[in-house]
């Protein structure tokens, strides 16, 4: 179960609780969560006790963010081994939390290889418990310290695809601190620019329907003091015909082996609108986000999400007077169906470069993806 | 001022209320609006009993949509004529109170020359004033006449397009009897297409940051019992991927000489989509919609709204709880600074046709433009 304790936001003063924490307090380890759906209001942390409140914490987007849900996928494992549950159990439970995201499962899976290993070298499980739990700390520092290499790599690619600096930079969704171990993906190749002085502006898509733009990009944006705009999904076409988007930077969920692209549902267009604009549209991913045994996009199951989160509109604030079934305001009239995927697909032709830990894959084609991989495992064999 | 009454929606009958409506009470002539801020939660109507409350009820979008505008100036314009207030003050702000939508000037104009006409021909004040309201009358038949004869020449032009039947139509904004004295523009097509049991099914963009999609095509279509499914703009990318659009129809609110045009923002990007994915991109639009006077897209002054509609998020049913300064609940941060064109302006070239009263000018040309004017001009001197 979660336990959460609140900390309110109304001081203005950047947080410094991580997104995700492994604690252990007298009572019994813990797996402490910054919840997300909260933010920018307050900031709510909650208190994981076992891995089925952290499948309820995944499934309601309290933590989420391809990478980091690969680390809590991790620590989930390690929290079930720690305590003394079934641990294969819990590893099924979180794998299938959230179907898109390839990172979830890998993170799991190498968790639960580690307990694995373990027990067959004749370990006790005590001793299994601590080498999921390793492998979990592992998985955070690495992909903390693949942030950072993502940020050097994306960067130059920017510098070398727009010499002049002076980048007006197009997100979608949210790909910072709140979902990595480290700076992010996407974000943290903006950060990087900002910190150079090459940024001019971000635009941040809102990201309907759960607006992890407006209340996460803009939260990381605000705090990090970079030029940031915000605006709905749909005005981004008029950024793009006035020439105001020098390049779009986006996350993945999951890169397949011929290069499609799984990310957060309005990516797709942005895509096509950057191509009919002649604008690089980057994808910004670590290696784990590629999903080699996936052929190609249209083998990517994309999550459906419940319809009223379109059909009511919620906010960090709940609960609101009027608040319907699923903690929101109606904006629909009773008994509207809604289509509700979480993600779309991007195919690799519209994809000007994949930016991983390991390098540039740009042009991006099976063959380049491939070779990235092989390296990144190169240098995990090491 | 504007006065109200309310009927609760609550009883989920069809509303028999109009858009518009001109009443003559005995404390003196007032045009009644169905507020649209407030569907599809309750019928609340406002009373103009003034050309100043009306311009508050245009600049709030109480009352919207390119004809209906056009009709809404008129009558502010008689309503300021029969109360005996300065009736060139009155139009100067009518038309003024809205920049995009060229209808609402056309609307004004049309009143104001017929009250200027009875005046020059010796006419006094309250023969004026009778003459202006006679001209708001026109224009209001003339809408209703000119829906239906968009309703059919878009039909044929489905019927042409698509031969197999089954239309699959994805709408943006609202068309409907929501926003014209008859059944609409765009929303009319896909009602006649429901009607002889061709349309397969309408996808409604919920049309952020305002949610008229949501708010009020859901409404119309609920009401008129066909199959319609909401979708978050962005979603609309993956609908098109997946072969789901048969055809874009969306209205217009000013289309220049070159056959540029401007619409909701939100209606460029799906034009690109609809380009990229071979599908047609059909925009209905009564002859008043065009305006040969602006030479190009480029020359059409964008409205910019206020930043509030976009950081926070209103719903029907304010006041909520913890509600900001622009009377919704905030989902960015404090501070956060927001990018919200009201629209946004296509090209002639991602435009299949334009389907008006007068016929369906495809290709799109300016030639062709100015023909279909010069016929409707032809038609209104018989």
């Amino acid at each position: 179960m979660a336990d959460q304790y609140t900390r309110s936001g109304d001081d203005k003063r950047p947080t410094e609780i991580p997104a995700i924490r492994w604690e252990e307090p007298p009572e019994g380890p813990v797996l402490v969560l910054l919840d997300q759906t909260r933010l920018p209001v307050e900031e709510v942390e909650l208190v994981c006790t076992d891995a089925s409140a952290l499948v309820e914490a995944i499934r309601s987007l309290a933590v989420r963010g391809a990478p980091l849900l690969g680390i809590a996928g991790a620590y989930g494992v390690a929290l079930a081994a720690v305590r003394g549950f079934d641990v294969d159990e819990a590893a099924s439970a979180l794998a299938s939390a959230r179907p898109t995201a390839v990172n979830l499962a890998v993170g799991v899976r190498r968790a639960q290889a580690a307990h694995r290993a373990a027990l067959a070298e004749g370990g006790d499980v005590r001793r299994a418990a601590a080498a999921a739990l390793a492998a979990a700390r592992q998985l955070h520092r690495e992909d903390a310290e693949a942030s950072g290499r993502m940020a050097e790599h994306g960067l130059a690619l920017l510098d070398e695809l727009l010499p002049g600096g002076g980048h007006r930079i197009l997100t979608h969704c949210n790909t910072g601190s709140l979902v990595s171990g480290g700076e992010g993906t996407a974000f943290a190749v903006a950060l990087a620019a900002h910190r150079m002085g090459r940024l001019r502006r971000l635009w941040v898509d809102e990201t309907r329907p759960l607006l992890q733009g407006a209340r996460l990009t803009a939260y990381e944006a605000a705090r990090s003091g970079m030029a940031y705009t915000l605006l709905t999904d749909n005005a981004a076409g008029s950024l793009f015909a006035a020439g105001e988007v020098d390049a779009v930077l986006i996350g993945a969920d999951r890169i397949t082996a011929d290069g499609s692209v799984a990310n957060k549902v309005g990516s797709y267009p942005l895509a096509v609108l950057a191509r009919y604009h002649h604008v690089p549209f980057i994808v910004v991913a670590p290696v784990t986000t590629v999903d080699l045994d996936t052929a190609d996009g249209a083998s990517i199951e994309v999550e459906q999400r419940p319809g009223h989160e379109v059909t009511e509109v919620t906010a960090p604030q709940v609960p609101v007077a009027g608040a319907e079934a699923g903690g929101g305001i109606a904006v629909a009239p009773l008994g509207t169906q809604a289509y509700n995927p979480a993600f779309d697909v991007t195919p690799a032709e519209l994809v000007t470069a994949i930016v991983t830990e390991e390098g540039v894959v740009s042009p991006v084609t099976a063959e380049a993806l491939a070779e990235v991989c092989a390296r990144s495992r190169r240098v995990s064999a090491d």
